[in-house]
């Protein structure tokens, strides 16, 4: 098996994906509000790559049971009726609503690998699940972290490197990128106490000066979601029954 | 003294690094050979991100002092006269000249970050010197890695690491990035034996795999060199005398 990790999804070519399996990380908070959104109820997510198209996206098609949500630069977008912090996305408000998400970094990753056979979505909280389906599947696959404008993001990369070693402890002949071996020896450093990793990164600092600890405390919570949200014909959904 | 890095330089606009403080690394092979052509007596080199443009500079704007040099996927370039193995770049070769130089990724990242006000050229071979004119000129910079392809590549990291470790070693209150901070715990791991991390990294196997085994061991060489490159005017030069 093959391992294949990015550190952003900036410089990929769409086609790039074709035919691959992928996972998609954004712990600060794309993927950590997505598997939210699916813990309480959630029916699918609409990931999309620009404002202007998830006002389009809710205009009509959807009827009444659709809601938007995300930010830009940490901050929820005026009309949305959703931010994106996991916290919001209660049983109340979400479930059995379908959404239509954006977000500055973690759904232009998603749509940008649309073309994937199989598309999962991964953050801290389902680390286990995710890597449960991979080692099922048994195919290479590629981690794509969707990083902060072009750049690194030290979550993502740890997020990554925690999952390629679940995968390897039960695993032999693992072969790794560059990036993927970075990403589990950043796991082995930042790994420990992710919590402290969480509030000590640039985009976790950010987000504590926005308010948003308990987010930071949310993503946290190692292996609290047994679901694996899956991209399919444009939505993320749950495709099947899971359990631990 | 904040110290940003960058694991590719795809992402980043030309005028990012206006007014800035920039040193490139392309452990393999670009800076190390740029290095090794200054050692060895080369007058200039002037970085171009295209081949057509190295054609046309080398066509007769510098006379018979003008050598074309570099590679494209680590094989040299049809009607080059030197590839980008810095063991070519022999005294009898290069000594006075003038040289046209062009490659996959590390001349790209050097000619996108032109506009900074001090572009420094670093690899293994030199690091305790351009560590030294960092702690001198005492601003922020940015490590700009030239990466693989718009991807990571593990030995430009681990250089990044070990150039911010040598400046930790002297200063205090040093502000680090993610990316920054990443590099140096990967220094941790994979820089105590730099020429076994070379060997087993995705781009020093193509290279063996190429013939280059030996350009592996040049560039492992710590502190070989005292040569701070710097980009200035168009050309990279070694701008005053230096010495350990």
């Amino acid at each position: 098996m093959k391992i294949s990790c990015w550190f952003t999804y900036n410089n990929l070519e769409e086609l790039y994906f074709t035919g691959k399996t992928v996972v998609v990380i954004d712990v600060l908070r794309a993927t950590t509000t997505i598997i939210a959104a699916f813990e309480n109820g959630a029916k699918e997510i609409v990931p999309v790559n620009a404002i202007e198209f998830a006002m389009k996206a809710t205009s009509g098609t959807f009827g009444g049971k659709t809601l938007l949500g995300g930010e830009r630069n940490a901050k929820k977008i005026e009309g949305f009726n959703l931010g994106n912090s996991p916290l919001e996305y209660s049983a109340d408000v979400v479930s059995g609503k379908s959404i239509v998400f954006f977000t500055t970094n973690g759904t232009k990753a998603i749509v940008k690998a649309k073309f994937a056979d199989h598309l999962f979505i991964a953050s801290f909280n389902n680390i286990a699940a995710v890597a449960k389906k991979l080692l099922e599947l048994n195919l290479d696959f590629d981690i794509v972290c969707a990083g902060k404008n072009g750049g690194f993001s030290l979550e993502d990369a740890v997020c990554a490197g925690k999952l390629i070693s679940e995968i390897m402890q039960k695993k032999d002949n693992v072969d790794l990128s560059d990036a993927a071996l970075a990403s589990v020896k950043l796991n082995d450093v930042f790994g420990i106490d992710f919590y402290k990793t969480l509030t000590e990164c640039e985009h976790g600092k950010l987000l504590i000066e926005n308010g948003f600890l308990d987010d930071l405390k949310y993503a946290a919570n190692f292996n609290s979601s047994n679901l694996v949200p899956q991209f399919s014909g444009g939505s993320i959904k749950i495709l099947e029954a899971q359990s631990s």
